[in-house]
């Protein structure tokens, strides 16, 4: 894991074929890069993978030294397709087996009579990690290191999120700034090019939208730095009004 | 690039800051994924990355070596923060300037008068790209081996791949079947998982889903044989009818 410093990034490891497939479409990346960006933590990369576990673990690999976190979505279920568990022990080289903290969790959830073994499964997990609670479902998701284990349904996922806060130790917050504007990309990609020159601390993006009929251009400026965001705003304001452009 | 081989497969890179902050919501996955899935070419990897030329530059290196097609999106644009055509240019040690008949196709579509600086840019691509045909923007997308550069926007990106049917040489269709159930994963684990090692060539995926209140689980299965589908499906119909499980 990178030294704690000031800017603290993260990467999500999307793990699911029905992703890649296209069957699903990912709803996850937005909910947890929303949420990350209240805590200060900056989502640097975002890699979607197979059910496979070499490539699990690989990417598991290349990832955890590059990011200060790093999280995972899907593959935590019952089914003989979730092995992200496994996965991960195999990439700390953790022992994997039952979890006393995860089973009497799950045992006390679904009640003694009715812990089969696919709910048990969902209690084996790798050595020493700390769990994270789900209160939607029961089924935990689990910490090694940097790396913290999510499951893949939405609504269950956003349901653990709020818990993780005091984990996460994130750096600055990141503000942000929009300006939507009546214009097309091609009429200030000139002067938006001459502020961000100004302003190289600041990421300027650009982005068509073309909405009920309507074309427009968002400008989105985003920093640490509110007072910088008020600044580069300034200078972009001061562009619009010399090219008479309508703000929206 | 990999030689041509049965299994035909791909990855995305989708280039963004909007897409790491979660301001937008990427669909174009989905879309490449399905359109893929009919020229036989299966999608292996996503990774979403920022508008940092040298994340770009290293990525495009990584990624074109493991897949026989690689699919950017976004950064096309005119505005500083469009940087791919440069970026694929390094990553293929290319000159970048104006490229004749992108530029011929975008003084056409906008007129003489109205070609202005970024709109010219639009123009400037790697030395010997070939161009994707834009039906929508004028804008072309661009080919350098096999890395295909595509807009962001959705509806232009949606607009372009038909165009490419022809320049992609995929191996067999990737076929699906997919089963709705009303249970729960924990119920089907283990005869889903029996399922699995009788058929080793056949992916089955088993995701749960909450609809409406109601809870169920699908069961995809996903190969290149349709005999084998049917056989795997046989199968599972029979554990189903044993559990006295209700195909919804």
């Amino acid at each position: 894991m990178k030294k704690a410093n000031k800017k603290v990034d993260a990467a999500i490891i999307i793990i699911g074929n029905e992703i890649l497939s296209g069957r699903t479409q990912d709803v996850n990346v937005v909910s947890i890069s929303k949420w990350l960006n209240k805590l200060g933590v900056k989502l640097e990369e975002v890699r979607v993978i197979p059910d496979t576990g070499d490539i699990i673990v690989k990417t598991i690999n290349d990832v955890k030294k590059k990011f200060n976190y790093v999280f995972t979505t899907g593959g935590i279920g019952p089914t003989h397709d979730d092995i992200t568990s496994r996965s991960i022990a195999r990439a700390f080289n953790l022992s994997y087996g039952y979890h006393k903290e995860a089973y009497k969790i799950l045992e006390t959830y679904y009640g003694a009579e009715n812990f089969n073994k696919g709910r048990k499964k969902m209690s084996m997990l790798p050595d020493k990690a700390s769990l994270i609670f789900n209160p939607s479902s029961g089924a935990p998701g689990f910490i090694v290191d940097n790396v913290y284990c999510l499951p893949g349904v939405p609504s269950i996922l956003n349901s653990m999120l709020g818990g993780l806060n005091s984990k996460i130790k994130g750096g600055k917050k990141i503000l942000n700034k929009t300006i939507a504007l009546r214009t097309v990309e091609s009429e200030i990609a000139s002067s938006l090019e001459k502020v961000q020159n100004n302003f190289k601390d600041v990421d300027i993006g650009s982005y068509p939208f073309f909405k009920q009929g309507k074309i427009g251009v968002s400008i989105v400026i985003r920093s640490t730095d509110v007072e910088l965001i008020s600044l580069c705003y300034k200078d972009i304001e001061n562009f619009i009004k010399r090219k008479k452009i309508e703000i929206i």
